[in-house]
């Protein structure tokens, strides 16, 4: 299979070195990694691992971040634990977040999506989002179908002036046969992107998984263009999937863990999930598991276990078959239904929280 | 020349009865004529010549009437003429109008045209039009930068869904080239059409030139696929231009007649215009003049002189050799001048009246 990696298609094995390159981006270096302030596993062990201008816009006064959702259904751990990175970033640099809904993008995009679906998805992910903690002084939520501001489409029309069809089709997959609206999307996220910039003289990080990197390059062209300041940006690999896939899919349940999973959901998924253990248990005691490509691993070592030591100690046990696969699963099936537990009662705790993130 | 037909592009001699055809619309018939009860010479002698679905939209109990205006520096007599009809099809119908200004269409197509500069274009724009007397009751002014409201954008992107670059490209005279805006924009104005029945359940009668119908194809075209009703039309041939060409170009001021023009602008332009009288004036009096190429003889006719004696009497003057081209165009001089006059003393007169005529 060709290898394709778009913001609308991961096909094959990723190579995250290769995108590197391939999109023009820098790999994350050890002495640029120490001289970010927060401690969290996601930056820490590697899954924020490109950036653009990362050294001059954490040596900016201030800044603001821009990190984006493109509302599913039903939101999966992995994009809860990026939003918990924004928080931390808030808390460590006093940052503004701005985070763009981008219900328009989703229901042009997807054939059978309605509108209100599309709507409905997007609130459903703020309310999860509203809930970890963000500072709603410092914290914007743009919603494009319900909060839609006149300066947002201003600005997204003067960007749309500097990109052309030919400038997009290529990096964002399209052809002659996508809609308008899809078409004229890159535009709106650029306009996303940029409005900190635009509306409150803030130099803008955006956070963002490597394959929409492309709205990156698109936003720093245009930002060149009309003669503000290009916007930095911190790239992450992919959450990989239950099913082993390098992507875990928010629309495929056999991939994705998802926020309103039941506690017995969580365990049936993760019992079945892939496994980096060996096909018995004999074999994996003598030859010993691949954490790295164990998807119940990577999400401990990316968001649910903070502590390096035990981490560290659960990696070596598994690598060495003193760990066995159910094992793992146990820990990772308890950690997951403990961190969700205490989202959910967080989230009803704070249910109206989410009204002190929309400005307009 | 290769004749060519766009919403941007008018190139050759402009076959009519051609464009009909080939863009499936109807000529207006003597019978339905009759049923029109505005009289105006711009529907009386033929100027209003095509329609889509006319009679079933004049038979509705209530309808909105959608005439847009792509904001030009200055705009020209014939501009205005054209509102000047809607605001008398207002009067006779009791319908709503609505007035969309698409200050961003122009913004984006044209190179060279700043987004202040289109701004400040739609707003003058807008005072000329609304000092002609329209029921502010039942007339909204539209101005995409500037009170774009959230149903206009979600509308659009419902159209946008609906419409492929491929169903847009050859039509709009688009290629790769395009910008996305541009690209974007039929969704706009589809939904700038649409807005009235989405909105106020109020059928549609669309009030345009006959090289925008692809916008009222594009709009009828999503109104079956969203499942509301289509919209009818009402479409015009080209005011000629003062340099004998088939359309007077707003930015060539050999070609147009502005509303801020001086009066001794406007004899100087009438007496450098073309003529459809012959070269010398003793030809002239044997031979006769051709009133049908005369671009005087077309102002005075679609919009200077109301009554029919009158006009019918310079035609054949003309026509016969009585009246000469100098004489034909003194009257032109006179009327326009005289137009112009009461123009601008109404414009200062009700100058706050815009305001009356935006309702977001």
């Amino acid at each position: 299979m060709d290898k394709k990696v778009t913001p609308y298609e991961v096909v094959g094995k990723v190579d995250y070195d290769r995108l590197i390159k391939e999109f023009g981006t820098s790999l994350i270096s050890p002495e640029l990694l120490k001289k970010i302030k927060v401690k969290d596993p996601l930056i820490g062990r590697g899954h924020f691992y490109g950036h653009r201008d990362l050294e001059k816009i954490l040596s900016s006064k201030k800044f603001a971040i821009v990190s984006g959702r493109g509302p599913s259904e039903k939101m999966t751990l992995g994009h809860l634990a990026i939003f918990n990175f924004v928080k931390k970033m808030q808390d460590a640099y006093g940052c503004y977040v701005f985070i763009p809904f981008s219900d328009d993008e989703k229901f042009m995009i997807k054939q059978n999506l309605s509108f209100e679906e599309a709507q409905k998805y997007a609130y459903e992910n703020a309310v999860d989002i509203a809930s970890l903690g963000l500072n709603p002084k410092k914290t914007e939520f743009l919603f494009d179908t319900t909060t839609l501001n006149q300066d947002l489409y201003n600005l997204a029309i003067k960007c749309a002036k500097k990109m052309t069809f030919s400038m997009i089709k290529d990096s964002m997959g399209f052809s002659e046969s996508t809609n308008i609206g899809s078409i004229f999307y890159p535009a709106m996220q650029a306009a996303h992107i940029l409005y900190p910039t635009v509306k409150y003289k803030l130099p803008v990080l955006v956070l963002i998984a490597i394959d929409q990197d492309v709205m990156v390059r698109l936003a720093r062209d245009v930002a060149t263009k009309l003669g503000i300041e290009k916007p930095a940006a911190l790239l992450s690999k992919f959450i990989p999937g239950l099913n082993g896939e390098d992507k875990m899919s928010s629309s495929n349940p056999q991939s994705a863990l998802y926020m309103n999973d039941s506690a017995k959901e969580v365990e049936t998924k993760i019992r079945n999930a892939f496994s980096g253990g060996r096909d018995t248990l004999e074999e994996h005691r003598r030859l010993g598991g691949n954490p790295d490509i164990d998807p119940i691993f990577q999400y401990l070592k990316l968001f649910l276990v903070q502590d390096d030591k035990e981490i560290e100690d659960i990696e070596i046990k598994f690598r060495t078959g003193k760990l066995s696969s159910g094992e793992l699963k146990q820990i990772g099936i308890e950690k997951i239904n403990t961190f969700l537990k205490g989202h959910n009662e967080m989230k009803r705790k704070v249910k109206d929280m989410i009204k002190k993130f929309i400005k307009s």
